[in-house]
């Protein structure tokens, strides 16, 4: 994620960022105006044709696009508005859970406190990790009985890790270090792990449905394309830099939920994963050492 | 469901996919290019008529019908995603159940690990099949004594199995293999079940409210059959592409949101019902039997 | 509820359906349509008058119209589908609570199970009829020693019905054939009986704020009545049929969101709580006594 | 609030209620009648101006104007509806705590269940009057030690209330009238008490922010009183019920929103507090001495 | 935050405020105003230029644009909503949980009741400030062995301060003050105290999308420059005040989403946090001492 002050129009409106969406469909916007040029030639200097504009028809299809766009818009920023609440909420999951684990351990109970450190900031980072590349378990804290092996065993790293969260916290309770009460007050935030990583997996697998990507994308490109052929008669060359605009218009606001909808990533307008981890962990060390 | 890369445009713009709505079209988009050549001829070269052509109405109506497409289009697409979240719903169910029993079962309890791994297993597919053909109970797991005849007797076999999950758990309760506190750890996973499944029902067997779909194609049939009345005086058989390209516009809108408006069947914008099936047994093995 | 193909276009476009906003708005279309040719005629072959016409106004104001009217079609498909989800919640709610007590009970007590099971039913049925005209409590399952007579006590016959549920589950924890953990994990789907029924209620009870139905009549009124003064004087008597969609197009929108706005009547669009309670009864019969 | 049938369209159309906004705008549609006949007189019939309408700007602003309005809408009814749902949400929790306490008290405790009627219904009347003009509390019921001064103690009334409401439960858990697990299940709906009263404070409160409230009123202004200016060349004095239709069109939307944006007064358009308030006092009569 | 009638319409229009969006945008509309009046000058008085203005494009795009500031404007909305819900929830989790601790501890606990009357004081302090910019600790009340240095010693002073309330209701249940079912009712506060805060430090920290921000800047910045050279062919002078009213109404948008945006700072549209600090304090003195 990049750090922007939104307040500084100046330097939005002339940033030319590695992902703006103006970079990215620069090539297109320059093989559109070619064409543009060429279908005026073509129209005014070659055929000299004369016929009424569409430009009406470009204006009732545009707002049904439009409409469809802003749609697009909306399903690709839930998701990553979701994406974002859901690691928000592991900040506070972890938070709460070092926070409860904090009071109810025993001030002895050094050596757990450590492990409990431990397996919360791997499940977080394992998490990450599982929703871009995959884990590699030999970045994973060592800790008590859990391996680097261990945790490679079920094939679902932070679901392994997770089992053993679950299985620390039941010996606490078997061995009545802590009681029935605290367990069900500590089951809120174990569930809510394995809750919050599901709908992240869920984010990342479910694109918007196929025949919504087809639609939006073949219309644009059937509206832009025509664009010209009415337009160049009225406006001459100057149809060039109208029918960029649109088109940009319309395809920028594509191309940037098409990179939003998963952000889970490391493209630019992703989460910053990699910071909310560090933050977690900083948070469980403070609490648990404190 | 089809797994596609969404940033690949150009591939997407020439896809015919046969579930794409140009393809569905297709047929009708024929006939009303047909038709609007008859109109343009009878007008312009028969009839010679010459009245103010209606764009204006057009216009007028094409906004009102657009914003009740959108309508259609974000009640479709929430229950699809409702859909989507049950099936998130029911992975992260399974895996807080298995997860939760494998910390709370004693070590030795192998029989009742796999009784169940099996039984929610078991729900799981029931829970599939019942959304789309009914449930072909042989096809279940047997386990204990939990036969393809016992499954069978209900009626109503998600919930049969269901059945015999919460006897399970209470057995371990009433023998006192695990404690109160951890049934009412674990209730809140068997309860989730039930809520997904009959939220699944009811986004099955209901569609968008009959008065709706009668309107919107009946709007939809009006206004592209009336267009080219108006739009051959103007544009002569230039209306033909014309009218089709907002007709396909229009109607495509309608006829994906009719198709993933129910999202549990085998369409080819359906969610991935199967696969998810999949997912979760295998997370609940590797998770009971790690 | 009608149950329909929504793929079926053709049907669905000449459908002229009892409680099709087409039929209820006719009487107004065919009012109109002479109200038109009668300005057509003043207008046109009477006065002759000329001036420009109004249609930039009406396309201006017809822009805000069909959005709130969108705005409208929005909160009543809200409450609909509300009251959809409330009656699958009802759905879940009894089978959960007859999950439960099926395990939770000791498999001698026949008598408290078909209690519970007579219980339940009545209060779905009770839910129901009390939504509608009233409830007739003769028509109520007499168990043990609830009689028509006790459950017409209250007034608020599912209350009633409630505060039998609650008295006999507390009565199987006070003689202890239930643990506590089990009436804290039955308590749920209790306390959702009554907040669902509230909640269908509050539906029932609250129409749209007053002051925007009176805003939309007005402005549908004045627009569709001002609409044919400069209409005529460009489209002649073409103006009776341009006019009369417009309307339809408007007023059917406003006329549906009245019919949906509150779901639990009888009328055509209306949602199947006949059939839902029926599901319900045979879920929790099959539950209970399998 | 307002009693009406939404299917009564004449009588609607024709209506002309106290709090209607066409009723609240006369004033300002009978002066911009005026100003718009001034306008039209100096440019037509004195200064013979001729220049080029300004309609294709007001389309253009008339649109982001619209959609403003409609996100006014929106926010108004969200917090009215959300209004609705808290209290609501009071009748439910009212009902539940009765049921709770009617079968959890044993059947001897008739005191105990004479002064929770009274509690709760002294919380009820207390929060209404609080989001009023404040509470009287020589209005409340006394009953057992909780007389009109300790109502008056705390500043904060329905806080007082509940602070009477949890002491009771609690002297009742700790000498052991009801168990703990009953302690658990009734604490929800105390709960909930204090977060529907808190929430409602909030809407009270926090009317939509400063700067959309000045932006609206601000474009309206400007658009409605430079409107005339280009309107008279082409419409005459056609103009003044033009001008003033399009007027009456977005200002009723921002003034009904500003009506119902706080739902708790005593204005047409306001929640029915009053009888919500007797609803409840007379269910849970009901159910404590049934 | 600003207290005003939003009724008082002239008020409203005529008002000037310092953070009124119409002043922050005062020297862009003057610059716009010269340069208009440039253009209109080189255009028609200099270079006597005459081709087809440029509406239609402006009008399509200024529809799609439209829609994107309202997307714009209901996602900066939502979180101003939001951080005012969960502030609206740190009053009602506090009042729950000092109404809790008055009934459930003995009522010689005196001191404990002051401590946490002081912790909870001190932890909506704590959390108001951190998010502004940062904690001052030696503004907190100290109160038993929680000293400044103390709240110092963490770096994240909210997450401290719920640690030493976490740790004191342990202690109470650990020591019998309270029991199991006492800190399970209790548990649900302190868990909440944590989620909301980590809720508002998501909202402070994730403004839009980088790409939206960048996207929409450059459109109306494209959209505003290019606006007068068609308009001033139509308008002449005209145009001057006709740009700068489209480029205020689109900016301003703009302008106000930044600032609700993140509605913890100290800015007149953000949220009273101070005032709302000062009622929690104030009510849970009242509760716990009354």
């Amino acid at each position: 994620m990049i750090t922007y002050n939104p307040k500084d129009w100046w330097k939005l409106i002339f940033a030319f960022h590695r992902s703006d969406s103006f970079r990215v469909l620069l090539p297109g916007m320059i093989g559109l105006a070619l064409y543009t040029a060429l279908i005026a030639y073509i129209e005014n200097d070659y055929l000299h044709v004369t016929f009424k504009n569409t430009t009406m028809v470009h204006s009732l299809v545009g707002f049904v696009l439009s409409m469809m766009l802003i749609f697009r818009t909306n399903t690709a920023y839930d998701r990553w508005w979701e994406g974002r609440k859901l690691w928000g909420s592991f900040v506070n999951n972890s938070r709460n859970l070092a926070l409860k684990l904090q009071a109810f351990l025993p001030a002895e109970a050094r050596e757990e406190r450590a492990m409990f450190r431990d397996l919360i900031g791997n499940f977080i980072y394992a998490a990450k990790e599982h929703l871009r590349q995959g884990v590699k378990t030999e970045k994973l804290v060592e800790t008590g009985s859990y391996t680097a092996d261990w945790y490679a065993k079920g094939g679902h790293v932070p679901n392994q890790v997770l089992k053993g969260l679950y299985t620390e916290i039941n010996r606490l309770y078997m061995n009545q270090t802590i009681t029935g009460d605290h367990l069900i007050v500590i089951n809120a935030e174990l569930q809510s792990f394995a809750d919050n990583l599901g709908a992240c997996e869920r984010i990342k697998r479910t694109p918007i449905p196929y025949a919504y990507s087809l639609f939006l994308k073949k219309i644009i490109f059937i509206y832009v394309f025509t664009m010209p052929i009415g337009f160049v008669l009225d406006y001459k060359y100057w149809a060039v830099p109208v029918v960029t605009f649109v088109f940009y218009a319309f395809a920028a606001i594509e191309v940037i939920a098409e990179e939003i909808e998963d952000p889970f990533g490391l493209e630019a307008n992703d989460l910053p994963l990699d910071a909310i981890t560090d933050t977690i962990r900083g948070n469980v060390r403070d609490i648990l050492e404190g």
